[in-house]
């Protein structure tokens, strides 16, 4: 970083130099002369954009919610009918690109305030922003490859069965596991998987259990 | 605690305290003074028994695997003919258990251990203890719900398939979600993940890109 920046660009470094670092190191490893040093700033930089820890942490995870709602966007508009790629293809894509380059260290740093974002409600906000766009490519994708008609609810419950799949897949790639390694392979996945779940309304054993 | 324990209970008290902080915490909530206040020992006695803060994770991380194998093999065990359950009906209990009491501290513990343990070896050594198990605890789900003779490479995928999606809902009952609250629409879920996936061997998916 040389120069004179604009004050959000010179967050959006440092938010990075602290993803990179919560990559590395987890939320321990996030302090605010180590993202100095890291992003090449003066030392005191970073205490002057993000005043306390908990500041540039959930700047940090705000910085991560929008790179994602970014790929998010892409994976949805994929389903253009220009390039002939399916919902499915664009979640196949974003799964397997999470697990390379810069897009490995934002899922690692990801995953490390999973945890910490159920005892933050500005961390859990961060996410949140993202949920329903996530749930709904999963949506997108069920519904591509059921039969018009198909029940909402049982689209529902498909795309709940997905979302859980994926989020599993995704952690397994974070933590370095490459077992499935090409998009062709996780849409074959995919496919499968909304054609067969649930085989029976799992409402109905939450409702013997619960009503 | 009261009176005088022998050292390897005193050892498992610390950790289930650790634990328990883990859960609320993080790693950063878990200091060797809270860890004597929480268990309600004299102030030094975590440091007695765990030197520095890395052998207190690790101890813990070594008391939630043994938690969790003492589970793993129950879960295995009700596969035995005699109460009439199945290898599905074990590991659906398992997942909905995991989201209640005592447990979900552990599950919550856990997770906040996973990726750190991807920087730990002595970390990552106490979840690999489990790992073959907990395929292993899949492989005969899978087995006892497809045809005899089945290749056992297809045995292979679906279960990694499966672990996967177990992998998912676990992190989600950890984190509170409970749209899946009962053994039995979790086993339906389950029993219909195994009878469709893959559809094709993604081993072949795999070899298209790699090889």
């Amino acid at each position: 970083m040389g120069g004179k920046q604009n004050p959000e660009q010179r967050r959006r470094e440092l938010c990075d130099a602290a993803i990179t670092l919560l990559a590395r190191e987890g939320i321990k490893g996030v302090t605010h002369l180590k993202v100095d040093r890291k992003a090449g700033v003066a030392d005191g930089t970073t205490s002057f954009y993000f005043r306390t820890s908990a500041a540039l942490i959930r700047a940090a995870a705000d910085r991560i919610a929008d790179l994602d709602l970014a790929d998010l966007t892409a994976a949805t508009r994929s389903e253009s009918p220009d390039d002939g790629l399916s919902a499915a293809d664009g979640l196949a894509r974003l799964v397997i690109r999470s697990g390379t380059g810069a897009r490995l260290v934002r899922s690692k740093a990801r995953y490390e305030l999973v945890m910490p974002s159920s005892r933050d409600a500005a961390l859990a906000e961060a996410f949140s922003r993202n949920q329903a766009h996530f749930f709904e490519l999963h949506r997108n994708v069920v519904l591509g490859l059921c039969p018009a008609g198909t029940d909402p609810e049982v689209i529902d419950e498909k795309a709940y069965v997905l979302m859980t799949f994926i989020s599993g897949l995704m952690l397994a790639v974070a933590r370095g596991d490459r077992t499935i390694s090409s998009p062709e392979a996780l849409h074959d996945i995919i496919t499968a998987i909304v054609a067969a779940a649930p085989a029976t309304s799992h409402r109905e054993g939450v409702a013997a259990v619960d009503g």
